[in-house]
Protein backbone atom coordinates (compact mmCIF):
# COMPACT_ATOMS: atom_id res chain seq x y z
CA UNK A 1 0.00 0.00 0.00
CA UNK A 2 1.18 3.74 -0.87
CA UNK A 3 1.11 5.91 1.84
CA UNK A 4 -0.16 8.96 -0.10
CA UNK A 5 -0.14 12.59 0.99
CA UNK A 6 -2.17 15.32 -0.20
CA UNK A 7 -2.42 18.90 -0.03
CA UNK A 8 -5.91 20.68 0.05
CA UNK A 9 -7.04 24.16 -0.09
CA UNK A 10 -10.97 24.56 1.16
CA UNK A 11 -13.30 27.79 1.60
CA UNK A 12 -14.84 26.26 4.70
CA UNK A 13 -17.89 28.24 4.44
CA UNK A 14 -19.87 25.54 3.35
CA UNK A 15 -18.60 22.76 5.87
CA UNK A 16 -18.53 21.49 9.67
CA UNK A 17 -14.93 21.54 9.70
CA UNK A 18 -12.70 19.15 8.58
CA UNK A 19 -13.90 16.12 10.97
CA UNK A 20 -16.21 13.54 9.40
CA UNK A 21 -19.70 13.63 11.78
CA UNK A 22 -22.98 12.28 11.56
CA UNK A 23 -24.99 14.90 11.11
CA UNK A 24 -23.61 17.63 9.54
CA UNK A 25 -21.22 17.92 6.04
CA UNK A 26 -17.34 17.97 6.73
CA UNK A 27 -14.26 18.72 4.49
CA UNK A 28 -13.58 14.81 5.15
CA UNK A 29 -16.33 13.26 4.04
CA UNK A 30 -16.06 14.97 1.07
CA UNK A 31 -12.86 13.88 0.08
CA UNK A 32 -13.09 10.90 1.02
CA UNK A 33 -16.40 10.58 -0.85
CA UNK A 34 -14.51 11.46 -4.01
CA UNK A 35 -11.58 9.33 -3.27
CA UNK A 36 -13.66 6.10 -2.83
CA UNK A 37 -15.37 7.10 -6.34
CA UNK A 38 -11.77 7.49 -7.55
CA UNK A 39 -9.91 4.39 -6.57
CA UNK A 40 -13.25 2.23 -5.71
CA UNK A 41 -11.92 1.50 -2.19
CA UNK A 42 -13.61 2.99 0.87
CA UNK A 43 -10.87 5.53 2.58
CA UNK A 44 -10.00 7.26 5.57
CA UNK A 45 -8.17 10.47 5.69
CA UNK A 46 -5.56 11.59 8.11
CA UNK A 47 -5.98 15.03 8.34
CA UNK A 48 -3.26 17.62 9.87
CA UNK A 49 -5.43 19.22 12.12
CA UNK A 50 -9.58 19.71 12.95
CA UNK A 51 -10.67 22.69 12.08
CA UNK A 52 -13.80 24.24 13.05
CA UNK A 53 -16.97 24.82 11.11
CA UNK A 54 -16.42 28.19 8.81
CA UNK A 55 -12.75 27.78 9.01
CA UNK A 56 -10.56 28.06 5.90
CA UNK A 57 -7.46 26.52 5.00
CA UNK A 58 -4.81 27.78 2.20
CA UNK A 59 -2.95 24.54 2.98
CA UNK A 60 -4.08 21.53 4.14
CA UNK A 61 -2.39 18.46 4.85
CA UNK A 62 -3.86 14.75 4.72
CA UNK A 63 -2.57 11.06 3.97
CA UNK A 64 -4.24 7.61 3.07
CA UNK A 65 -3.25 4.71 2.42
CA UNK A 66 -4.43 2.98 -0.97
CA UNK A 67 -3.09 0.52 -3.82
CA UNK A 68 -4.61 2.49 -6.10
CA UNK A 69 -3.32 2.08 -9.78
CA UNK A 70 -3.61 5.70 -10.60
CA UNK A 71 -0.37 7.60 -10.26
CA UNK A 72 0.10 9.58 -7.61
CA UNK A 73 1.27 12.82 -9.50
CA UNK A 74 -1.96 12.61 -11.76
CA UNK A 75 -4.10 12.03 -8.30
CA UNK A 76 -4.80 15.77 -8.03
CA UNK A 77 -6.10 16.02 -12.01
CA UNK A 78 -8.39 12.75 -10.89
CA UNK A 79 -9.70 13.95 -7.66
CA UNK A 80 -10.35 17.92 -8.35
CA UNK A 81 -12.57 16.41 -11.46
CA UNK A 82 -14.87 14.91 -8.54
CA UNK A 83 -14.66 17.64 -5.64
CA UNK A 84 -16.75 20.41 -5.13
CA UNK A 85 -15.05 23.60 -6.59
CA UNK A 86 -14.15 25.03 -3.07
CA UNK A 87 -11.95 22.15 -2.24
CA UNK A 88 -9.21 21.98 -4.36
CA UNK A 89 -6.28 19.30 -4.19
CA UNK A 90 -3.37 20.98 -5.14
CA UNK A 91 -0.74 18.42 -4.90
CA UNK A 92 -0.25 14.61 -4.04
CA UNK A 93 2.97 12.94 -2.99
CA UNK A 94 4.41 9.44 -1.46
CA UNK A 95 5.24 9.30 1.91
CA UNK A 96 7.42 6.83 3.94
CA UNK A 97 4.87 4.25 5.64
CA UNK A 98 5.73 5.91 9.34
CA UNK A 99 3.91 9.06 7.64
CA UNK A 100 1.03 10.62 9.72
CA UNK A 101 -0.14 14.17 8.55
CA UNK A 102 -1.83 14.10 12.11
CA UNK A 103 1.25 13.21 14.56
CA UNK A 104 4.19 14.32 12.76
CA UNK A 105 2.98 17.97 12.46
CA UNK A 106 5.81 20.13 13.91
CA UNK A 107 4.68 23.58 13.00
CA UNK A 108 1.34 25.41 11.73
CA UNK A 109 0.75 28.75 10.89
CA UNK A 110 -2.41 30.80 11.29
CA UNK A 111 -3.90 34.36 9.93
CA UNK A 112 -6.74 35.45 11.57
CA UNK A 113 -8.61 38.39 9.34
CA UNK A 114 -10.92 41.11 11.31
CA UNK A 115 -12.38 43.89 9.11
CA UNK A 116 -12.42 46.91 10.89
CA UNK A 117 -14.25 49.47 9.72
CA UNK A 118 -17.77 51.17 10.34
CA UNK A 119 -20.05 48.89 8.05
CA UNK A 120 -19.21 45.17 6.68
CA UNK A 121 -16.89 44.47 3.48
CA UNK A 122 -19.48 42.90 0.96
CA UNK A 123 -16.23 41.07 -0.75
CA UNK A 124 -15.36 39.78 3.23
CA UNK A 125 -18.51 38.13 3.88
CA UNK A 126 -17.67 34.69 5.33
CA UNK A 127 -13.83 35.59 5.24
CA UNK A 128 -13.56 37.87 8.25
CA UNK A 129 -14.53 38.71 11.34
CA UNK A 130 -16.02 42.59 11.18
CA UNK A 131 -15.50 44.79 13.99
CA UNK A 132 -16.75 47.74 13.95
CA UNK A 133 -15.06 49.87 16.72
CA UNK A 134 -11.36 51.54 15.90
CA UNK A 135 -8.87 49.14 17.09
CA UNK A 136 -5.64 50.04 18.76
CA UNK A 137 -3.10 48.83 16.76
CA UNK A 138 -0.02 49.46 18.81
CA UNK A 139 -2.02 47.94 22.25
CA UNK A 140 -2.46 44.60 20.29
CA UNK A 141 1.28 44.76 19.09
CA UNK A 142 2.67 45.28 22.50
CA UNK A 143 0.13 42.34 23.67
CA UNK A 144 1.86 39.65 21.19
CA UNK A 145 5.29 39.33 23.13
CA UNK A 146 3.99 38.34 26.04
CA UNK A 147 2.16 34.88 24.07
CA UNK A 148 5.85 34.13 22.47
CA UNK A 149 7.81 31.23 23.62
CA UNK A 150 6.17 27.89 25.69
CA UNK A 151 3.58 28.64 27.77
CA UNK A 152 0.62 26.51 29.44
CA UNK A 153 -1.90 28.26 27.20
CA UNK A 154 -5.05 26.30 29.45
CA UNK A 155 -6.61 30.13 29.76
CA UNK A 156 -6.48 29.98 25.68
CA UNK A 157 -8.34 26.51 25.64
CA UNK A 158 -12.28 25.80 24.78
CA UNK A 159 -13.84 24.62 27.72
CA UNK A 160 -14.19 21.34 27.39
CA UNK A 161 -10.69 21.02 25.76
CA UNK A 162 -9.69 17.28 26.49
CA UNK A 163 -5.79 18.38 25.90
CA UNK A 164 -3.67 16.01 28.22
CA UNK A 165 -0.89 18.67 27.77
CA UNK A 166 -2.18 22.14 27.44
CA UNK A 167 1.62 23.52 27.09
CA UNK A 168 2.33 25.05 23.73
CA UNK A 169 5.15 26.95 21.95
CA UNK A 170 4.61 30.12 19.64
CA UNK A 171 7.13 30.82 17.13
CA UNK A 172 6.04 34.45 16.46
CA UNK A 173 2.80 36.41 17.17
CA UNK A 174 1.80 39.40 14.62
CA UNK A 175 -0.52 41.86 14.31
CA UNK A 176 -0.38 44.21 10.94
CA UNK A 177 -2.82 46.47 9.36
CA UNK A 178 -3.64 46.71 5.60
CA UNK A 179 -6.21 49.23 4.34
CA UNK A 180 -9.56 48.29 6.81
CA UNK A 181 -7.87 44.87 7.50
CA UNK A 182 -6.23 43.67 10.54
CA UNK A 183 -3.77 40.42 9.83
CA UNK A 184 -3.04 38.30 13.26
CA UNK A 185 -0.58 35.89 12.30
CA UNK A 186 0.87 32.99 14.26
CA UNK A 187 2.91 30.66 14.27
CA UNK A 188 3.43 27.96 16.39
CA UNK A 189 4.00 24.26 17.01
CA UNK A 190 0.84 22.94 17.80
CA UNK A 191 -2.67 24.70 19.22
CA UNK A 192 -4.99 23.97 21.42
CA UNK A 193 -9.26 23.92 20.41
CA UNK A 194 -10.27 27.56 19.33
CA UNK A 195 -6.62 28.77 21.04
CA UNK A 196 -5.80 31.10 18.02
CA UNK A 197 -9.68 32.25 17.93
CA UNK A 198 -9.63 32.81 21.62
CA UNK A 199 -6.23 35.11 21.14
CA UNK A 200 -7.61 37.05 18.25
CA UNK A 201 -10.41 37.45 20.58
CA UNK A 202 -8.19 38.51 23.39
CA UNK A 203 -5.72 40.74 21.09
CA UNK A 204 -9.41 42.73 19.90
CA UNK A 205 -9.97 43.60 23.75
CA UNK A 206 -6.84 44.74 24.00
CA UNK A 207 -7.11 46.96 20.77
CA UNK A 208 -10.76 48.10 22.22
CA UNK A 209 -9.83 48.83 25.77
CA UNK A 210 -11.49 46.38 27.13
CA UNK A 211 -8.35 44.64 28.35
CA UNK A 212 -4.24 46.36 28.40
CA UNK A 213 -1.59 45.13 26.85
CA UNK A 214 -0.06 43.40 29.80
CA UNK A 215 -3.11 41.63 31.25
CA UNK A 216 -2.25 38.97 28.41
CA UNK A 217 0.57 38.06 30.49
CA UNK A 218 -1.90 37.26 33.70
CA UNK A 219 -4.18 35.43 31.60
CA UNK A 220 -1.66 33.52 30.53
CA UNK A 221 -0.21 33.01 33.77
CA UNK A 222 -4.09 32.55 35.68
CA UNK A 223 -4.49 29.39 33.38
CA UNK A 224 -8.21 30.42 33.53
CA UNK A 225 -11.16 30.68 30.19
CA UNK A 226 -12.57 32.97 31.71
CA UNK A 227 -9.94 35.61 32.00
CA UNK A 228 -9.89 35.83 28.17
CA UNK A 229 -11.00 36.98 25.67
CA UNK A 230 -14.50 35.77 23.51
CA UNK A 231 -13.47 33.10 21.19
CA UNK A 232 -13.45 35.19 17.42
CA UNK A 233 -15.50 34.18 15.11
CA UNK A 234 -14.45 31.32 12.70
CA UNK A 235 -15.26 32.84 9.45
CA UNK A 236 -11.87 34.48 10.06
CA UNK A 237 -9.68 32.07 11.11
CA UNK A 238 -7.15 30.67 7.80
CA UNK A 239 -4.47 27.63 8.19
CA UNK A 240 -2.32 29.21 6.32
CA UNK A 241 0.56 26.32 6.39
CA UNK A 242 1.65 23.06 8.26
CA UNK A 243 5.31 21.77 8.84
CA UNK A 244 7.06 18.78 9.27
CA UNK B 1 -34.34 68.37 -3.04
CA UNK B 2 -30.95 67.36 -2.17
CA UNK B 3 -27.66 65.63 -4.77
CA UNK B 4 -26.66 63.10 -2.63
CA UNK B 5 -23.91 60.95 -3.60
CA UNK B 6 -23.24 57.50 -2.25
CA UNK B 7 -20.32 55.35 -2.26
CA UNK B 8 -21.09 51.25 -2.45
CA UNK B 9 -18.64 48.40 -2.30
CA UNK B 10 -20.23 45.00 -3.57
CA UNK B 11 -19.61 41.88 -4.79
CA UNK B 12 -21.16 41.38 -7.69
CA UNK B 13 -21.24 37.18 -8.29
CA UNK B 14 -25.02 37.24 -7.67
CA UNK B 15 -25.79 40.59 -9.89
CA UNK B 16 -26.18 41.16 -13.75
CA UNK B 17 -24.02 44.18 -13.66
CA UNK B 18 -24.96 47.79 -12.22
CA UNK B 19 -27.62 48.72 -14.72
CA UNK B 20 -31.34 47.85 -13.85
CA UNK B 21 -32.49 45.13 -16.72
CA UNK B 22 -35.99 44.04 -17.55
CA UNK B 23 -34.90 40.56 -17.04
CA UNK B 24 -32.40 40.28 -14.58
CA UNK B 25 -31.15 41.37 -11.01
CA UNK B 26 -29.00 44.40 -11.02
CA UNK B 27 -27.42 46.29 -8.14
CA UNK B 28 -29.16 49.56 -9.37
CA UNK B 29 -32.70 47.77 -8.75
CA UNK B 30 -31.95 46.58 -5.64
CA UNK B 31 -30.01 49.91 -4.23
CA UNK B 32 -33.02 51.58 -5.67
CA UNK B 33 -35.92 49.07 -3.85
CA UNK B 34 -33.51 49.85 -0.72
CA UNK B 35 -33.77 53.50 -1.05
CA UNK B 36 -37.42 53.52 -1.58
CA UNK B 37 -38.30 51.82 1.92
CA UNK B 38 -36.45 54.15 3.75
CA UNK B 39 -37.22 57.43 1.79
CA UNK B 40 -40.83 56.65 0.16
CA UNK B 41 -39.95 57.86 -3.09
CA UNK B 42 -39.19 56.48 -6.33
CA UNK B 43 -35.49 56.81 -6.81
CA UNK B 44 -33.58 56.84 -10.03
CA UNK B 45 -29.77 56.60 -9.06
CA UNK B 46 -26.88 57.60 -11.63
CA UNK B 47 -24.00 55.33 -11.29
CA UNK B 48 -20.61 56.31 -12.19
CA UNK B 49 -20.11 53.33 -14.75
CA UNK B 50 -21.76 50.22 -15.89
CA UNK B 51 -20.44 47.13 -15.12
CA UNK B 52 -20.58 44.00 -16.33
CA UNK B 53 -22.27 40.80 -14.59
CA UNK B 54 -20.08 39.43 -12.04
CA UNK B 55 -17.86 42.43 -11.81
CA UNK B 56 -17.03 43.41 -8.68
CA UNK B 57 -16.43 46.73 -6.94
CA UNK B 58 -14.38 48.51 -3.64
CA UNK B 59 -15.58 51.88 -4.57
CA UNK B 60 -18.41 52.38 -6.56
CA UNK B 61 -20.24 56.00 -6.71
CA UNK B 62 -23.47 56.68 -7.59
CA UNK B 63 -26.20 60.00 -6.83
CA UNK B 64 -29.88 60.58 -6.71
CA UNK B 65 -32.11 63.89 -5.49
CA UNK B 66 -34.34 63.04 -2.53
CA UNK B 67 -36.03 65.60 -0.32
CA UNK B 68 -36.47 62.66 2.44
CA UNK B 69 -36.15 64.05 6.29
CA UNK B 70 -33.50 61.15 7.09
CA UNK B 71 -30.07 62.89 7.70
CA UNK B 72 -27.25 62.34 4.82
CA UNK B 73 -24.70 60.98 7.47
CA UNK B 74 -27.16 58.48 8.52
CA UNK B 75 -28.17 57.53 5.18
CA UNK B 76 -25.41 54.36 4.72
CA UNK B 77 -27.31 52.98 8.41
CA UNK B 78 -30.86 52.69 7.02
CA UNK B 79 -28.77 51.50 3.77
CA UNK B 80 -27.29 49.02 4.99
CA UNK B 81 -29.84 47.59 7.01
CA UNK B 82 -31.61 46.98 3.76
CA UNK B 83 -29.48 46.31 1.57
CA UNK B 84 -28.60 42.39 0.91
CA UNK B 85 -24.94 42.27 2.50
CA UNK B 86 -23.01 41.72 -0.71
CA UNK B 87 -23.61 45.04 -1.54
CA UNK B 88 -22.45 47.75 1.19
CA UNK B 89 -22.93 51.72 1.47
CA UNK B 90 -19.99 52.64 2.47
CA UNK B 91 -20.38 56.66 3.08
CA UNK B 92 -22.76 59.18 1.84
CA UNK B 93 -22.67 62.93 1.61
CA UNK B 94 -24.54 66.16 -0.24
CA UNK B 95 -22.81 67.29 -3.64
CA UNK B 96 -23.75 70.55 -5.74
CA UNK B 97 -27.04 70.63 -7.83
CA UNK B 98 -24.58 69.84 -10.92
CA UNK B 99 -22.77 66.85 -9.76
CA UNK B 100 -23.30 63.67 -11.67
CA UNK B 101 -21.51 60.67 -10.91
CA UNK B 102 -21.21 59.72 -14.65
CA UNK B 103 -20.65 62.37 -16.39
CA UNK B 104 -18.08 64.49 -13.54
CA UNK B 105 -16.06 60.87 -13.51
CA UNK B 106 -12.19 62.03 -14.31
CA UNK B 107 -10.41 59.40 -13.78
CA UNK B 108 -10.82 55.03 -13.00
CA UNK B 109 -8.83 52.83 -11.41
CA UNK B 110 -9.35 49.44 -12.44
CA UNK B 111 -7.99 45.85 -11.16
CA UNK B 112 -8.10 42.45 -13.08
CA UNK B 113 -6.93 39.04 -11.02
CA UNK B 114 -5.60 36.24 -12.98
CA UNK B 115 -5.13 32.89 -10.61
CA UNK B 116 -2.08 31.85 -12.59
CA UNK B 117 -1.58 27.97 -10.99
CA UNK B 118 -2.06 24.36 -12.33
CA UNK B 119 -5.52 24.31 -10.09
CA UNK B 120 -8.14 26.53 -9.44
CA UNK B 121 -8.07 28.54 -6.32
CA UNK B 122 -10.84 27.72 -3.67
CA UNK B 123 -10.63 30.92 -2.26
CA UNK B 124 -11.19 33.22 -5.44
CA UNK B 125 -14.13 31.43 -6.83
CA UNK B 126 -15.81 34.47 -8.37
CA UNK B 127 -12.79 36.40 -7.78
CA UNK B 128 -10.49 35.63 -9.88
CA UNK B 129 -9.73 34.60 -14.18
CA UNK B 130 -8.01 31.15 -13.23
CA UNK B 131 -5.47 30.69 -16.23
CA UNK B 132 -3.89 27.25 -15.68
CA UNK B 133 -0.23 27.69 -18.25
CA UNK B 134 2.72 29.40 -16.82
CA UNK B 135 2.77 33.50 -17.80
CA UNK B 136 5.54 34.79 -18.95
CA UNK B 137 5.00 38.61 -16.55
CA UNK B 138 8.04 40.14 -17.96
CA UNK B 139 6.49 39.63 -21.49
CA UNK B 140 3.09 41.39 -20.28
CA UNK B 141 5.17 43.89 -18.08
CA UNK B 142 6.85 45.05 -21.49
CA UNK B 143 3.74 44.76 -23.28
CA UNK B 144 2.15 47.57 -20.69
CA UNK B 145 3.80 50.31 -22.18
CA UNK B 146 2.19 50.41 -25.13
CA UNK B 147 -1.09 50.97 -23.75
CA UNK B 148 0.15 54.38 -21.66
CA UNK B 149 -1.05 57.56 -22.96
CA UNK B 150 -3.87 58.79 -25.60
CA UNK B 151 -4.83 56.22 -27.76
CA UNK B 152 -7.59 55.49 -30.18
CA UNK B 153 -8.67 52.21 -28.44
CA UNK B 154 -11.09 50.57 -31.04
CA UNK B 155 -9.45 47.30 -30.81
CA UNK B 156 -10.27 47.09 -27.31
CA UNK B 157 -13.52 47.56 -27.60
CA UNK B 158 -16.94 45.09 -27.55
CA UNK B 159 -18.35 44.38 -31.05
CA UNK B 160 -21.27 46.91 -30.94
CA UNK B 161 -19.87 49.59 -28.93
CA UNK B 162 -21.50 52.84 -29.47
CA UNK B 163 -19.21 54.91 -28.24
CA UNK B 164 -19.26 58.31 -30.41
CA UNK B 165 -15.15 58.54 -29.65
CA UNK B 166 -13.13 55.58 -28.60
CA UNK B 167 -10.04 57.84 -27.77
CA UNK B 168 -8.96 57.48 -24.01
CA UNK B 169 -5.72 57.86 -22.00
CA UNK B 170 -4.45 55.48 -19.73
CA UNK B 171 -2.40 56.86 -17.41
CA UNK B 172 -0.64 53.77 -16.24
CA UNK B 173 -1.15 50.07 -16.37
CA UNK B 174 1.11 48.22 -14.58
CA UNK B 175 1.10 43.56 -14.01
CA UNK B 176 2.58 42.42 -11.08
CA UNK B 177 2.83 39.16 -9.13
CA UNK B 178 2.20 38.25 -5.91
CA UNK B 179 2.34 34.19 -4.89
CA UNK B 180 -0.19 32.57 -7.23
CA UNK B 181 -1.91 35.89 -8.06
CA UNK B 182 -1.60 38.58 -10.99
CA UNK B 183 -2.84 42.15 -10.94
CA UNK B 184 -3.36 43.88 -13.61
CA UNK B 185 -3.83 47.84 -12.61
CA UNK B 186 -4.84 50.21 -14.97
CA UNK B 187 -5.87 54.00 -14.51
CA UNK B 188 -7.54 55.70 -17.28
CA UNK B 189 -9.76 58.96 -17.66
CA UNK B 190 -12.37 56.85 -19.37
CA UNK B 191 -12.56 53.13 -20.61
CA UNK B 192 -14.75 52.33 -23.56
CA UNK B 193 -17.06 48.86 -22.88
CA UNK B 194 -15.17 45.69 -22.30
CA UNK B 195 -12.15 47.59 -22.35
CA UNK B 196 -10.46 46.45 -18.97
CA UNK B 197 -11.20 42.87 -20.09
CA UNK B 198 -9.75 42.75 -24.13
CA UNK B 199 -6.51 44.66 -22.22
CA UNK B 200 -6.34 41.76 -19.85
CA UNK B 201 -7.02 38.84 -22.48
CA UNK B 202 -4.48 40.82 -24.85
CA UNK B 203 -1.93 40.29 -21.91
CA UNK B 204 -2.63 37.36 -21.10
CA UNK B 205 -2.34 36.49 -24.99
CA UNK B 206 1.23 37.89 -24.58
CA UNK B 207 2.13 36.16 -21.45
CA UNK B 208 1.12 32.42 -23.12
CA UNK B 209 3.43 33.76 -26.15
CA UNK B 210 -0.07 33.64 -28.40
CA UNK B 211 1.56 37.02 -29.06
CA UNK B 212 4.20 39.08 -28.25
CA UNK B 213 4.57 42.31 -26.07
CA UNK B 214 5.42 44.88 -29.23
CA UNK B 215 2.09 43.49 -30.80
CA UNK B 216 0.83 45.33 -28.60
CA UNK B 217 1.38 48.58 -30.67
CA UNK B 218 0.10 46.87 -34.12
CA UNK B 219 -3.38 45.90 -31.97
CA UNK B 220 -3.79 49.33 -30.92
CA UNK B 221 -3.01 51.36 -34.32
CA UNK B 222 -4.68 48.22 -35.70
CA UNK B 223 -8.28 49.43 -34.59
CA UNK B 224 -9.52 46.36 -35.14
CA UNK B 225 -10.95 43.63 -32.61
CA UNK B 226 -10.44 40.84 -34.17
CA UNK B 227 -6.38 41.38 -33.51
CA UNK B 228 -6.88 41.48 -30.03
CA UNK B 229 -6.83 38.86 -27.05
CA UNK B 230 -10.24 37.38 -26.25
CA UNK B 231 -12.44 39.35 -23.71
CA UNK B 232 -11.23 37.94 -19.52
CA UNK B 233 -14.37 36.29 -17.94
CA UNK B 234 -16.01 39.14 -15.93
CA UNK B 235 -15.58 37.70 -12.75
CA UNK B 236 -11.70 38.78 -11.86
CA UNK B 237 -12.71 42.47 -12.25
CA UNK B 238 -12.70 44.83 -9.58
CA UNK B 239 -13.63 48.81 -9.90
CA UNK B 240 -11.35 49.92 -7.70
CA UNK B 241 -11.99 53.64 -7.68
CA UNK B 242 -13.13 56.87 -9.43
CA UNK B 243 -11.95 59.97 -9.71
CA UNK B 244 -13.67 63.13 -9.95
Amino acid sequence: MKNIVLELRFDGTAYHGWQRQANALAVQQVAEEALYGITGAKTTLTGCSRTDAGVHALRYVCNFFSDTAISTERLPFALNACLPRDIRCLKAWEAPQAFNARKNASGKRYRYIIVNSRFEDALMLNRAWHWRQPLNLAEMQAACGYFVGEHDFSAFCASGCDAADTVRRIYSLTVKKKGGQIFIDVFGNGFLRNMVRIIAGTLVYVGSGKLSACDAARIIASGDRKTAGITAPAQGLYLQDIYY
